[in-house]
């Protein structure tokens, strides 16, 4: 009898929310899983490690196919927690992180908790895959995205990922008919934010991180943003590497 | 008279360090500085952004051409604050981090809250350097460092660089006598973590997060690690664009 595949589920949503569940339940059939999600909710910290104090960890759940545990610091310390403490052998065969409630499509990707996690597995050389919804809603009906997460899933289990490259799938709103899905790239843009002000009840200033995504790509076909924006599951191929070759270049001039 | 440059310094340590004073007092030189800090130490955040709380600000000096500020979230939080509320025209014409007391070589760059303050100015298509050093003494002499900040600010200043690019410059420690300086790549390798397993004194655990680099590219000299460890400044241009091209080709049976 072969091995199951061992399966480690992370979000950066918390572990009490519905969509690392809804992904849980999916990879039972692939696999033994184990899910370590942050206690609490974890947006935006993109791949923070927790250095200034310690974590804790609770155990939820321990059944021979299904374990659940929670760790007090951020999506990235979660995975390197269940690494060094809870996956047996210490890796997985595969890491998947999401349903994320909320769009990490973009360069979303570089501040998202949820994203982040599948690049520690991808840094690990572990096939890695993060799943997020451009729905917020916590009462989301996942349903739809099913047959599309076991096929992507099936498809990284076969034939694996180059090293050190990981995936990056967003899904349309629910309520949409899904239109299709497609391997594409990040769409070029930025977050243009502002921060609102306001006073608290003892007169002192404080301030709210707000804005919105500018899309420097708009017409561009090949962008995850296009696909979304016509209800197409994007799936972009991200890699660790980011040295620029050509700028290494340009700057000889710097050597001395 | 031309105007003079805008320049944002910021760093990771937090504003009481003596890294961010330095590296603020060498561009001086160069135009009007604007240092916008982290109230608190906030190494290992990464491009976290704070979301589940309001941030607040001190204004700790402002003259002519010297104005200092602490924000109380994040590093990426301190460049996107000083960019919406303190920056002349919501912008610089270049942005540098540092100095780091401890170095963000090879894929440290990925966890550096230091690194991720010039990823935040690339985005925004403002010419941006990081500088670490090897030595994490808060006592550190960084006289040794000087002509070369200057060089490369005196390049970037004038070259500029490619949308989207960011130097990553790490220095060796200040004692050793420095062997010449490089543009090279970053070096491939892991993090290797532990956590340390320890008792409070009501009894329950707790866990410190610890570990070590593992360098896969230990004998190419083209890498960050190589250069530092002979004592050669290291300058890796890192870009924000993170799709891998080969595999939108590979994964093609994905589409449908």
């Amino acid at each position: 009898m072969t091995k199951r595949p061992i399966i480690l589920v992370t979000n950066d949503d918390g572990v009490e929310v519905q969509g690392v569940h809804y992904l849980a339940s999916i990879m039972e059939q692939f696999g033994d899983v184990f899910v370590v999600a942050p206690q609490q909710h974890q947006s935006g910290m993109s791949q923070a490690l927790t250095l200034q104090m310690p974590v804790r960890v609770r155990k939820h759940k321990d059944t021979d196919n299904l374990h659940i545990y929670s760790v007090s610091g951020t999506p990235v310390d979660c995975v390197k927690f269940a690494m060094d403490k809870i996956l047996p052998n210490k890796t997985a065969d595969l890491i998947v992180s999401g349903i994320n409630h909320g769009s990490n499509s973009a360069n979303s990707a570089i501040y998202s908790g949820t994203v982040a996690c599948v690049r520690e597995g991808a840094i690990n050389n572990i096939p890695s895959i993060a799943f997020s919804s451009l729905d917020f809603s916590s009462e989301i009906n996942f349903e739809p995205y099913k047959p599309y997460i076991e096929k992507i899933t099936k498809t990284v289990l076969q034939q694996g990922l180059e090293k050190h490259v990981f995936l990056n799938v967003n899904f349309p709103k629910p309520e949409n008919k899904i239109m299709g899905m497609k391997v594409c790239k990040q769409a070029d843009g930025m977050w243009v934010e502002r921060f609102e002000e306001k006073v608290d009840p003892l007169g002192r200033t404080y301030y709210w991180l707000t804005g919105g995504f500018v899309n420097d790509e708009k017409d561009n076909p090949e962008t995850d943003e296009w696909c979304l924006q016509h209800n197409i599951v994007s799936i972009v191929p991200l890699k660790v590497e980011a040295t620029d070759f050509q700028t290494i270049q340009s700057l000889q001039n710097l050597n001395e």
